[in-house]
Parts: structure tokens; sequence; C-alpha cells
């Protein structure tokens, strides 16, 4: 359940990146953040870069150490652009950080952390944790904004969840227009080969010619009204003498 | 080839939002940013929040018209919250969608095109597009800012670019100390066993208990070093009339 899945910001530098955080949050489902000693928090900043997650800021558990933040949680991922030379279990894709984080919590609580913008966690925090995941990133420039390493998290965290067993997410599709029968879709294709030959493009049936754009045609997928479209369009370049 | 994959932004409100957008676009290796008609640019707030990719904003082209920025792409893909009715071919998932980016990248020019703030892009822009992708989101709070967008989908298209054939991505791992022989390891159960029996944990062997900590350690996949410290601690509990 996404409402397990707590996000802990650890002194904050700037208020309007908390801000950023909780819309970042929203818009991937989680709720639960927690600030560990921000900086400058409540902030206008904040409620401002919030922009329609102003719920999760107002929300938001202040406290003054990262023992208090995770007490409850069964699984704890410190997100951290460095390496530690401590080796806690450490996921090398998001991907599979998410997978786990969304499966444990189905039952049990868990969280994501994030350092400070210039120093991120301590070694200290790190041992805190149960987990380390890091964002690959561009080895001559690999330091997302903090904001931006929460989205994309929360992105992976959303997708993991979306994918898993018990999800009630629906995919939003465009509109399906309905597509021919293979008896329509031959007529169209015959009546495209009597134009082409018709009007002298076709000296006379090229089934090469005539393979490829049936070819072309099933990858476009044409609807029953895109092909009565066609066929109109087919209709008037018809010469006139043409059967149709 | 991600020095083929540009990121287009149309009529940009913010600037704040390209210097934003420059740094999530160079944390994932992209380099090529051209913008339609922003509405303030240059602008000292862009370069402020590029924060170490002000090269990517320096080298930023500015255009009058959509067409202009993506004549010479074989692909366009134009990021939309928005699902049109113009059935123009959509990605599901941006996984997909980066997959099929990196792939055409490799020879060819291809664009990655978002829209305005509020009002994202307009019909007629998404006619100039070859594809359109979303960004599944919490169906009621959906709408990612601008350049959290662009770091989802660049982190996205990155993603796909390492574990493409031809990348040369060098995956960052912490150091990996040198693991033990399994004669190692058996030494060190064998001692657990005996110091367990000797403090009087258990009375005699115990098939099951021996097995359960055979796997909790096996999870844990002790290194050399960790298997001497273990050691250490148990010769240091041991009672005294224990062989060791």
């Amino acid at each position: 359940m996404l409402a397990n899945i707590r996000i802990v910001l650890v002194q904050t530098f700037h208020p309007g990146n908390i801000g950023q955080t909780a819309r970042a949050m929203k818009t991937m489902g989680l709720t639960d953040l927690v600030l560990v000693n921000p900086r400058c928090f409540p902030d206008d900043e904040a409620t401002r870069l919030a922009a329609g997650a102003e719920d999760v800021v107002d929300a938001a558990r202040v406290v003054d150490s990262l023992s208090d933040a995770i007490g409850d949680c069964v699984q704890v991922v410190g997100a951290s652009a460095r390496l530690r030379s401590m080796p806690l279990p450490h996921y090398d894709e998001p991907e599979e950080m998410a997978r786990e984080l969304v499966e444990n919590a189905a039952t049990d609580r868990v969280a994501l952390v994030f350092g400070r913008e210039r120093f991120g966690l301590t070694n200290d925090e790190i041992q805190h944790c149960s987990h380390q995941v890091s964002i690959p990133a561009n080895p001559d420039y690999g330091i997302l904004n903090l904001s931006q390493a929460v989205q994309v998290l929360a992105y992976e965290v959303f997708r993991a969840w979306r994918h898993s067993p018990g999800s009630d997410f629906i995919q939003q599709r465009p509109p399906h227009d309905r597509p021919p029968t293979r008896e329509q879709l031959r007529h169209f294709h015959d009546h495209l080969s009597r134009v082409m030959q018709a009007s002298g493009f076709l000296t006379q049936p090229h089934a090469r010619t005539e393979a490829q754009l049936q070819a072309l045609f099933a990858r476009a997928q044409p609807s029953r009204k895109e092909l009565s479209l066609l066929r109109g369009f087919l209709s008037s370049v018809e010469p006139e003498d043409t059967e149709s």
C-alpha cells in the first residue's frame, strides 16, 4: 500500500525543495512526509512550490533525529549518490529497490531517506538504513536536485506498485475507435490496387508493391472511420471509367 | 547516442524551469536543448537553477516555431499529460518510449517535446509529433512540474541507453571485500555451534537451529574480514574450558 511508504528528508536547507518534494510525492500517490531538523520550516516557499500538494506539506511531521523518523519501519532505504565503504546492501537499479519496497509496504511501514542538498547523508545516518540506493547518472555530473531525486524514486515506486498484483491502477488510454474486419481491409486493398493500375502507376498487378502496402497499413491499423476516409479519397482520384 | 537526443521546451513561462531542465538533462547525459518561444530567456533564474549545468543553458538554441525545432528528427515524442482524441501512437509506459527512442538515436536525431507549464502542448503541436507519451501518475493529482517531468523521462532514456548493447556505462558498485571459502565458513559454523553448546544455549547439537543460522549467514554473505570479526567475538565469549 502506498500509504505505508514514507519519504524522509534530513536537514533540508531550502524550504522550496520541501514544497517540490511534496508535489513529486503526491503525483506518485505518496503522502507520508517526515522532516528531520529542516533548516526552515514551516515556510512560505515550501507552500508556494507545493502547488496543489499543500496538504502533504501541512501533514508533514517534524522530528529531531532520524531514528524518530524510521523506528516503526521494516525497511529503510537511504538514497545516496556516494557509495560508502560500509557494504550495506545496495540496489544497482532503483527499479529493484522499488519492487522490494512495494512488496514490504503491502504489510508494513517502509521509508525512503534523502539527505542534505550539499552533503547527502552522514555515515551515521546510513547506518540507520537497511539498504542503499543510488540513481545511475552521468559519471561527470551525477547529482540530481533533491526534489528531482525524490521524483525519480517516487516514480519507480509508483511503477512497481502499478505492476504489483494488488493494485487497482487503471491505465488511461486514448479512446479506441473500432477496427475494420479483414473483409473491409481486403476491399480497401483491392480498391487501392485498382486505382494504382487505372492511374498508370502500376502497369499490372505487382505483388511486391501490394505486399509492401498491405504491411504498411497493417502497421497503421486504420480504424473503420479512417478506412472510409481513405476509400473516399481513392474514389475521388479514381479515373472515371474504373469499376469500384 | 545520447547526443542525438534533443529536449524541446515549448513556450516555457518560468525561466527557473529552464534551468532545472538543463540540470535534469545533464545528470542523464543529455545536452541538446531547444527552446521554442520561451517567455523569458536568457534569464538569471535559468542560470541560477542550472547549478552546474550552465553549459547546457548557454548552448540552448532558441527558435520561433516547433517545426524549426524538430525538422531534422526521425522520431518526435510529445510528452502530454492529457490524452487527445487524435489517436497518435501512444506509449503506455515511458520505459517503452525510451527503448525505441534510444534505438533510433543510435543513427538519427530524435526529440522529446514538452509543453507549457499550465497548458501543455496544443493539438497543433501534437501533430508535429510522431508519438505521445504520458507519465503514469496519481489519477487525482497527476501533473508533474515541467522540469520534474523532464527528469523522469530523461532518467528512463538514460536507463534504456545504459542497457543498450552499444553503451559503455560502468555501474558504480561499492567496494567488494573478498568472500571466505566454504571451509572457512564451515569452521565458523562449527565454532558457533560449540559456543552455543558450551554456554548452555543448546543442550545438544540442534540441527534445525544450526540450519537456520547457516541460512542467515548465507544471506549475510560475510567477507573474510567480517568472519574473522565474528570468530574473534565468539572466542571472547567462549567459556574457558572449550576446545577451539
